[in-house]
C-alpha cells in the first residue's frame, strides 16, 4: 500500500500525479476486496467506481464540492478517502462506520442515502442551497442505471434541466441494477452505451458530420440548407439532452485520464451536465466480474475462491417455492418485483412463468398501481418487496388499490430489524403504516408452512389488498408441541388459565416460548397468544385475553401506532383493567448491527423478553 | 340537444356521422358549463378535452376498449357518453355520480383515478391482464402534460416502451398543470408542440429528407453512407421514441377529423404509442379559455358573467400571508410547491421572493427530498401540499427527511375531509401516518392566530420533520373566553374539576365547544382538552386529565392508528381505569357531500359530538 496508507483526506488525492492513481486504484480494490470478505457488503458495485471515485476527488474539492451518492452502497472508495480509512475495517459492524453514506460520519457526506434514485432531488437542494448563501462548490449526483428506472430520479431530472448553472448528473451505466435492469430507458442507455466515444456539446455534431470522409463538408451545407425539423432531429441528441442537460459521453469509467478530462472539463460549463460513465460492475476481482448478480451484497467469503454463505432455505424462498405451486395451478397469479427477482425469491417464479412475472425496475410506486391494474382485469397479482422499499409505494397502496378494494398481495420481505444496512433499510414500520388504512389485511407468519397457508389464504380467502409481512432470514425454531398451520386468525400456546400472557407476532413469537421456558423456571407461568392476522385484530381475542392479570405485547416494529398500541386501545374500549404494558421499538431510527445482536439490544430476543416479562411482574406487584 | 339527447351509451356516438360530431360537442359543451356553474366541478379541463373524448369513443368500442383518465377530473365527457347523462346533474353531490372515475359507477370505467400520474401504470396492468387471459380490446392512458411531471408516469412509460403491442398513452398537452407547468419536460413538450403537424413514424423522416426541394435524394443517400450515429439522430426523433414509443403529433385536438384519423391509424399499430394531442384548457367558454387557472376547479358561478365564488380568507391564504411576513425578515425560509402554487396559498410568496420559491411539478416525492437537501444545505424549506397528496411522498418524509433528522416544515393543507372531490381525497390519513416516524413533529392549529404562532414554532423552536396540519375552508368560530395562541403543548377549555372531558384537535375543537354549551343546557358539565402538538403529544397533559371519569376522544382523521388511539395507550399505560372513547373515522373511505354534510353524516360536527357525548356519558351510567 505505497499510495493508500498516505491518502488521509480528498487533498492527498490531488497530491498525487495522473500516472499514479492506477496503483492508487489497485490498492483500493485490494483494500475492498480484503474487507468485504471479511464483513459482508456491496462488492461488486464499489469495485466498478473505484476510477470514478478517485477521479472525482482528483478534480473536485470535496467537501467544498458536494458529491451525493445514489443508493450509496458504493460509496466505499469516497469513505477511504476522505478520513475514513482506519476505521474501514469497521465497516458495517455494530458501532462501526456505515455501509451508507452518513452525514453524522463526515462532512464529506452531504446527504445520507440508502434507497434508490433519490440523489438528483437531495443535490438540488443542496445546490440551491449553495446559491441561495452564496456559497462555492459545485454539486455532484452520482447514479446508476438501475436507479434511473425510479420514477424520484425522473422529477430530479425534470427539475435540474432548466438550471443555468453547474450542476452535475453523473450516470454510472454497468448496464444492470441489482437485477437486469429493465424497461425502455434500459434498452435507450444500451443503444447510446454503444455509440463511438464523443464530447457531445451544442457544434460537434457538426463537427462530426465535417469529419465524415469525403462528403462531410457537403453533407454540412445541406442539412443547414434543409427543414428545421431536420436540423432538430440533429441537434437533439439524446434523451439528456432533451431534459434540458448537455450531455457527454459515453466515457470509459475504468480510464482514470478520460474520466478526469471530461470531468475537469464539465465544470467549467454553467449548465446542467449530465456525464454518461460506462463501468463494469466487479471490476478487477475475477469472480463478481463474472456473477456481478451474487457479488452485488454479500456476507463473508474466500477472496481466493469467491466462495461465501450463499443465502438459503430462507422465508423469501420459500415463498417463492410456495408461489410457484400455487401458480402451476392458477394461471391467475402473477409476479410483480421492483428489481429484486433474486432476493425475494422470484429466480424460479421468473424462469418458470415468464409471461406473467414482471420486473418493474426499481418502481414500488408503478408495481403497485400496475398490480391494482392488473387485478382490475382479473388477474391475482403478487408483489414481493422489502419492508423498508414499499413505503415508496403508499399513495399507491391507498390511492389506487385500497381505495377501489382490489384483490393484491403484498409479499412483504425483510419485515422487521435488517442488520447490517442500518437505519434506511429497517423493516419496522410496515405494520404501523398499513394499519389505518381500510380494506386492508394483514398477516403475519412465523413459519414455514404457516407462510405458506397465509399465502393461500391471501390469494382465496380474502379480498382487497392484503400483505404477508416476514423476516430476513431462516425459519426460527418451533416450539415443542406446536400445532398451528396459520390459519386461525390467532393462536393460543399454553393455559389461557394462567395469571399472565404474552402476545406477540411474527419471528418473535419462537423467542417468547424460548423465554415462556425460562420464565417457567423462576415460577412464572404464561400463556403465550400469537396474532396470525395482524389486521384486522380477530375480536373473539378479547374473550381469550380479558382474564389474564398481566399482558405484555412483544412487537418487531415501530412502538407508535403499532399493532401493540392498537390492541391496548382496544382492550381499553372493551373495558379491560388488568395490567397491559408493550415493548416495541421506541420512537427512534435503528443502527446497524447483525440481526441478533439487533434484536438483543431492543429487548427482543429470548433474554430481552424473559427480562422485559420479569420486571412487568415485578411493576405489577409493587 | 339534437344529438346529445338520444346518446344513451358510447355506441350512439359512433351511429353519427363525422360532420355531426361538432354539433354534439356544442352541446356537450354547454351540458358542461351549465351544470358545472350548478354544481362545481373541474370546468377548465373538461372543456379541453371534448373532442378528444368524442373521438375516442367515435373511433374505439367502450368498455371493451378501456380508457384510464389520468387524475380523471376530465373525464365528464366520458361519464355523459357512457350512460351517465340523466344522472350528471347529480355529479360531485352526495349520493350523485362522482367527479372521478368510478369502477362502481360503470363497466366504462375500469379504473378509478384521483391523484395525478398513474393512468400508464394502472392501464399497463389493464393490458397485462387482457393479454394474459387472451381477452380482445385496446387500452389507452390519457395523461395531461402536468401529469407527466410525476415520476410514476415515467415509470409507467419506462415499462410499456418494450412491449411489442398495441398500447396507446395519449398526451393531452394543454400547456400547463394546475399552476404553469414546469420543468425541463414541460419545455421540451413546447418545443415539439410548435413543430409542424406531422405523423411520424419510422420512414417517415427519409420521406421527409427526399421532399427536400432539390436536394432531398442527395441529401438521402448521403447519410445513409455516414455514421451510425448520424443515422441515431436522425431516426431517433422525440423523447418519447427513445423511451420505446411510436410518436404521433402534434395533433389539433379540436379538430375532429384529424383526431379520428390518427386514433384510427394508430390502432393498427402492434407497438406502443405515443399520441401528442394539443388541446386548449377551457376551449369554448370565454371566460375560462381567459383564465384556465381560475376555471380549472371552481364553485358555482354565473354562466353570464363568469363570477363566482372565490374562496378567500381561509387557511391556505392566511399561511401563506404568514410565510411571507416571517421570509421578509429571513431570508433563508424557501417554499416548495407540488404544482398547487394558487390553492396553497403561496402565489403571494412565488412573487415576493421568486429566488426562494420552488414549483417542481406534480412530483410530492421529489419535493420532500429536494426540501432535506436544501434543509441539509442551511435553509430553511417549507413544503406546502394537501394532505392526500403527502401520502406520494411517505418514503421520502420518513428515508430523506426525518433519518437525517433534517429540518424542514411542511405545511398539510385540507387536513381532514374535503368534501365533493370525495374517497381519493380526503385529508384524513396523516395523523395516523405520521404519527410512527421518530424525529417528527405535527401540530394542529384551529385558529388563524394559532396558524401564525406554529408556523414561528415549527420554524424556530423545533428540529427534524414538523408539520402542521389544517384544514381546507374558513377559520370555525372562536368560543367565548378563548386565551390561547396555541404556543402551549394543549389547552384547557372549561373546569379541569369537572367529571367529564372531551379531548380533540384542529377544526373540532370549534364543534366541541358548541356542543359543550348544549351538553351543559341538558344539566352536563364537560372541561374540552385541546392538543396543539398531536406528535409528540406532552406527557404533562395526564395530570390534568387522569381524574375525569369520562373522556371522550374527538377526531378528524382514520381511527385506526390516529391520535385518539395513541393517547388511549398512553391512558392506559398511565393506569388511567377512567371510561375512554374514540369517536374518529371508522374504518372506510369517506364518499362525496360538503365538507358540512361528510362532518354530520360522520358524527363530528356539533351535533355529533352533542349526540355521541351524551351516548358516552349514558354508556358508563349503565
Amino acid at each position: 500500500m505505497n499510495f493508500l496508507d498516505n491518502i488521509r483526506s480528498s487533498k492527498d488525492v490531488k497530491g498525487l500525479k495522473l500516472k499514479q492513481l492506477p496503483q492508487l486504484c489497485k490498492e483500493i480494490r485490494l483494500k475492498l476486496i480484503r474487507t468485504i470478505a471479511q464483513n459482508g457488503g456491496h462488492l461488486a458495485s464499489n469495485l466498478g467506481v473505484v476510477e470514478l471515485t478517485v477521479a472525482l476527488h482528483y478534480v473536485f474539492n470535496i467537501p467544498i464540492d458536494q458529491i451525493v451518492w445514489d443508493v450509496g452502497h458504493q460509496c466505499y472508495t469516497h469513505k477511504i478517502l476522505t478520513g475514513r480509512q482506519e476505521k474501514f475495517g469497521t465497516i458495517r459492524i455494530e458501532n462501526g462506520i456505515s455501509g451508507f453514506p452518513k452525514r453524522s460520519e463526515s462532512k464529506c457526506d452531504p446527504f445520507g442515502t440508502g434507497h434508490s434514485s433519490t440523489s438528483i432531488s437531495a443535490a438540488l437542494g443542496l445546490f440551491e442551497a449553495k446559491k441561495l448563501s452564496s456559497k462555492f462548490g459545485h454539486v455532484i449526483a452520482v447514479i446508476g442505471d438501475g436507479a434511473l428506472s425510479g420514477g424520484l430520479a425522473y422529477e430530479g431530472l425534470n427539475n435540474a434541466g432548466r438550471l443555468n448553472k453547474n450542476f452535475i448528473v453523473i450516470l454510472n451505466d454497468n448496464k444492470m441494477s441489482i437485477s437486469k435492469n429493465v424497461g425502455s430507458m434500459a434498452r435507450y442507455l444500451s443503444n447510446i452505451r454503444t455509440l463511438p466515444y464523443y464530447l457531445k456539446a451544442k457544434g460537434n455534431i457538426e463537427n462530426a458530420i465535417l469529419g465524415i470522409p469525403g462528403v462531410g463538408k457537403k453533407l454540412r451545407d445541406l442539412i443547414f440548407k434543409s427543414k428545421a425539423i431536420l436540423k432538430n432531429a440533429l441537434y437533439e441528441g439524446t434523451l439528456f439532452e432533451d431534459m434540458g442537460f448537455v450531455y457527454y459521453g459515453p466515457v470509459n469509467g475504468h480510464n482514470l485520464a478520460d474520466l478526469i478530462k471530461v470531468f475537469s472539463a464539465v465544470k467549467q460549463i454553467d449548465k446542467p451536465i449530465f456525464v454518461h460513465v460506462n463501468t463494469i460492475k466487479g471490476k478487477g476481482y475475477y469472480f463478481a466480474e463474472q456473477d456481478p448478480k451474487t457479488f452485488h451484497s454479500v456476507a463473508k467469503f474466500n477472496v481466493k475462491t469467491g466462495d461465501g454463505d450463499i443465502a438459503s432455505g430462507d422465508f423469501s424462498e420459500e415463498f417463492g417455492k410456495q408461489l410457484c405451486t400455487i401458480a402451476s395451478k392458477d394461471n391467475k397469479i402473477c409476479a410483480i418485483t421492483a428489481a429484486m427477482t433474486n432476493s425475494t425469491g422470484l429466480l424460479d417464479f421468473s424462469r418458470k412463468f415468464q409471461n406473467r412475472f414482471y420486473d418493474v425496475g426499481i418502481a414500488e410506486g408503478h408495481a403497485i398501481t400496475f398490480s391494482a391494474g392488473l387485478a382490475a382485469g382479473g388477474c391475482l397479482p403478487v408483489f414481493a418487496v422489502y419492508s423498508s422499499f414499499l413505503q415508496r409505494g403508499y399513495d399507491q397502496i391507498i390511492h389506487d388499490a385500497a381505495t377501489q378494494n382490489l384483490h393484491i398481495i403484498i409479499a412483504i420481505d425483510r419485515a422487521g430489524v435488517v442488520g447490517e444496512d442500518g437505519e434506511t433499510h429497517q423493516g419496522v414500520f410496515d405494520s404501523a403504516f398499513l394499519n389505518p388504512i381500510p380494506n386492508v389485511t394483514v398477516y403475519a407468519p412465523t413459519f414455514f408452512d404457516e407462510l405458506r397457508s397465509m399465502l393461500y389464504l391471501s390469494l382465496y380467502k380474502c379480498d382487497g389488498v392484503v400483505a404477508l409481512r416476514y423476516p430476513k432470514g431462516k425459519e426460527p425454531q418451533k416450539p415443542e408441541n406446536f400445532l398451528s398451520d396459520g390459519r386461525a386468525p390467532f393462536y393460543v400456546y399454553g393455559d389461557i388459565n394462567k395469571k399472565n400472557a404474552i402476545i406477540t407476532y411474527g419471528r418473535l413469537f419462537s423467542y417468547a416460548c424460548a423465554a415462556k421456558k425460562r420464565l417457567a423456571k423462576h415460577g412464572v407461568d404464561v400463556c403465550i397468544i400469537k396474532i396470525n392476522r395482524i389486521k384486522p385484530i380477530d375480536t373473539s381475542i378479547f374473550k381469550v385475553i380479558k382474564n389474564f392479570n398481566l399482558i405484555s405485547f412483544f412487537e418487531e416494529g415501530i412502538m407508535c401506532g403499532g399493532i401493540g398500541e392498537h390492541l391496548g386501545y382496544m382492550l381499553k374500549e372493551q373495558e379491560y383493567n388488568g395490567n397491559y404494558y408493550v415493548h416495541a421499538i421506541e420512537n427512534c431510527f435503528i443502527p446497524q448491527a447483525s440481526v441478533t445482536k439487533t434484536l438483543h439490544n431492543l429487548g427482543l430476543d429470548e433474554d430481552g423478553i424473559f427480562n422485559q416479562f420479569m420486571a412487568d411482574v415485578k411493576k405489577i406487584k409493587l
